[in-house]
């Protein structure tokens, strides 16, 4: 158990970067940029990656693997690709290290130098599209609904823990379809479960839209987007789903042949998440004592810590406490029960508020002779002193409350910061003293937004599916507009 | 449905390499000596994930994830391990891209040099090991059992699909321990569950051992290995776990204080296996038909295939199938039921014998009327008519048969093609001429190993566990012998 976080009002960002070294999620390694990503913290990435990968699965997705290095020539296929992607990349140029003869070094050997550079992966629309030339021909071939599970790379110059590392863990679905209307279909299924798996996984509620212009995918015709509203009033892009139309296809001359022997490009979608959502579970729910973990997500659901003086007494706990275990067990709920005698309870209490378990169980003297159990729930921090019967549906129920609970709380945030405006001036005294999502009309020029993003910092996080048609005026330029974006500034 | 099979006895290897390919397991990709992983090849690799991660969790250990990137000095600190591994790696030196504006192409942005070159791992004992130093500091710190599931690259001049590719997915374990005893019970642990992992998942039979000197990992004082004899009688290694001392934790200055308050070095073992696996499954069992799975491992367990003419019959078929799918499914039998009218039966056949599928049922007209169902097991060829009643039970038990069966019939091979022989002569020609294991006394030195490898291209791939104490000569200089080593070509 490491010192006091600091708290989230002092400073928001120290309160972040404490919170995630300390519950033991991730550090930064001896690499510039790139993170370590400690059992903990992966913990919670697997039960992320297990339910992602059931939902792409239950929507006939399957997985695939594409290789890390691209050859550089690549990037140039897609023209707007190049733009947005291929700049601040890991370039391997040379292949063999050698002994230096001069001292006990080991340098670059200069003669195992490649012909042409590879670019580690930054995304793989490339590779995966020069691969889809060769299993392309006739739409029997389509659609193609492939997922990869990979590390990727982006040279950020600076970095956060999970919310931005040079290297991250990802998904990257890949999908080819034989019409337009498919590739668009399959464009807003996967934003609808990216969606879906925020809310009632991650407990986080989000916005789908629309990316502007300016926002876009480099290489999409549409990217659709979820936004969530951290705590300190920033969004966080959650998940990305974009709608290429054919330009893929075109850069690499992926053509099938339809049911009337037509020869077409095909249509393409691709769609991610990555750890950065690690980032939005831990500042959307967290509090000064540490971690609030959905019960749904969190690694252990249940820890149970005996409070004894002597050998005789932890030996009537243990055999209760155990027994307690395997009935939560039977019910799928994952339970630590922590008898180390090398802690004390008061340690352990706050060791465990700070990894974020949802329920925690403590058995004393008292609660032998009286049968009864004490139970404090992490995301209120409310403690009861319960029976022992019926435990298990006592908790199991719980359980549920609480994803319910965090689910609302950050909900009702959300309600709370979402303002919408008709006048710059409210616009930017609300950006720039309060935070939160700002509702407002907008001209639909990407001039427009660049002169608001650079005067206020702001950006359009999307344009909602759900927006209202409504006659207005944006907030910068006074030109009509027919319904609101929202706006934040975000991570 | 592709050409048919080169057979294994006129050309092996061709056999291997177009069966990976048409039986959609992997191909080669536009990044020379990087292969794609296609979906039906990483169903299969996911199935041995699954089962592998279990058995490490199982035995106490958690997954973690480390950077891609290695400093390239960290290389320089264990001396073994540089000369083992350093050598043939991709070598990031840049970390921009930019246009060139004398053209349309991207290139290597010379300003954006990295001060000190970056390693993509081959291995990741060094930065694990680097990492470990922040997080032990007293015997409460200890065991550290670490998995990680990734990705390395070693430069491989000659790759071949799954058996050496530059590019592979592989987990590799990595743990701390306060004890010599307790790390070498560690690597003898994971050793045994990797033969486990071999013998009753895959059902490759498999010799645990120890490696010679010479084979050993670049930095472990001892490296237990399990062998496994392919059809075409050369050994392949299957998974390495090693004992690696106290090297890495001096390389990297990890040390420890135990109970009493002295200070020692970590102790330290390594274990992986790697997407070779599927190498060795599809050597070990496939036939010139194509792929032979056994169920545990095929994503496919059961194929349904409709015989029909119209869509009266389809219809009546569709209904008893989808019944007969159902009931299969609630013993956790997977299945699939193929009344695609795109391909005609016997293409269905071919196609689901080319990838292995266990158990393919047919049902015609006839199989209505008499309420019977073809059932066709793929691993001996064998067809008959049996009764749709109880089929479920039939099915379910027919799986465990076959699984064994093939574990048998790998056993019978390799026991048939075992042979113990006492003079170089009959040695050399055992090697030449027929292949196989060969169990001969050695001397024990690494310069008699080297010279029978460089006479018959055989190499010692392990000193058994098992081996029985026997008085002996050197097959090779006759010198004295106690127990004789298991050679062998190898892949």
């Amino acid at each position: 158990m490491a010192k006091k976080l600091t708290k989230r009002e002092e400073n928001y960002s120290q309160w972040y970067n404490e919170l995630v070294v300390n519950a033991d999620l991730a550090e930064n390694s001896a690499v510039r940029g790139s993170m370590v990503i400690k059992p903990y913290g992966y913990s919670i990435w697997e039960k992320m990656q297990a339910a992602l990968d059931k939902m792409f699965k239950d929507t006939g997705h399957s997985n695939a693997y594409f290789p890390l290095f691209i050859p550089k020539s690549f990037f140039s296929r897609e023209a707007s690709h190049v733009d947005g992607f291929a700049k601040e990349c890991a370039v391997v140029t040379h292949y063999r290290l050698k002994n230096d003869p001069e001292n006990n070094k080991i340098i670059v050997d200069p003669d195992a130098k490649l012909e042409e550079e590879l670019i580690v992966r930054p995304t793989s629309e490339t590779i995966i599209w020069n691969t889809y030339k060769n299993w392309i021909q006739s739409y029997r071939d389509l659609p193609i609904l492939v997922n990869q599970w990979a590390n990727v790379v982006r040279w950020e110059m600076r970095t956060r823990l999970f919310l931005r590392t040079a290297e991250f863990l990802w998904q990257e679905g890949h999908t080819a379809h034989a019409t337009k209307q498919e590739a668009i279909e399959e464009t807003e299924q996967m934003i609808n479960v990216y969606a879906d798996f925020a809310e009632n996984w991650m407990a986080v509620p989000v916005i789908q839209g629309f990316k502007s212009e300016n926002e876009r995918f480099a290489g999409a015709l549409e990217t659709y987007a979820i936004e969530a509203l951290m705590q300190d009033g920033k969004a966080l892009q959650a998940g990305t789903s974009h709608f290429l139309g054919q330009n893929f296809a075109k850069a690499f001359d992926v053509k099938f042949t339809d049911k009337t022997g037509k020869l077409d490009y095909v249509w393409a979608t691709s769609w991610g998440v990555s750890t950065r959502l690690m980032g939005a579970l831990v500042m959307a729910h967290s509090d000064d004592n540490g971690l609030v973990l959905p019960p749904k997500l969190a690694p252990i659901q249940v820890v149970i810590v005996p409070i004894y003086k002597g050998e005789d007494q932890l030996n009537q706990i243990d055999e209760k406490a155990n027994l307690i275990k395997s009935k939560l067990e039977e019910k799928g709920i994952s339970v630590k029960y922590d008898n180390r005698d090398t802690q004390k309870p008061g340690w352990k209490f706050a060791e465990y508020e700070l990894k974020g378990v949802p329920v925690r169980l403590a058995m004393g003297p008292r609660d032998l002779e009286n049968n009864t159990i004490e139970i404090a729930r992490r995301d209120t921090l409310q403690k009861e002193v319960i029976s022992q019967d019926g435990i298990e549906n006592h908790i199991d129920n719980l359980l549920k409350e609480i994803q319910d609970n965090i689910y609302q709380k950050a909900h009702k945030f959300r309600e709370e910061n979402t303002f919408t405006v008709d006048t710059y001036d409210e616009f930017k005294d609300i950006i720039e003293n309060k935070g939160g999502f700002v509702l407002a009309h907008w001209d639909g020029t990407p001039e427009t937004e660049q002169k608001i993003k650079e005067e206020t910092k702001a950006t359009i996080r999307v344009i909602p599916l759900n927006a209202e048609e409504e006659n207005g005026k944006c907030i910068y330029s006074g030109k009509p507009s027919k319904k609101r974006v929202l706006f934040a500034k975000a991570y």
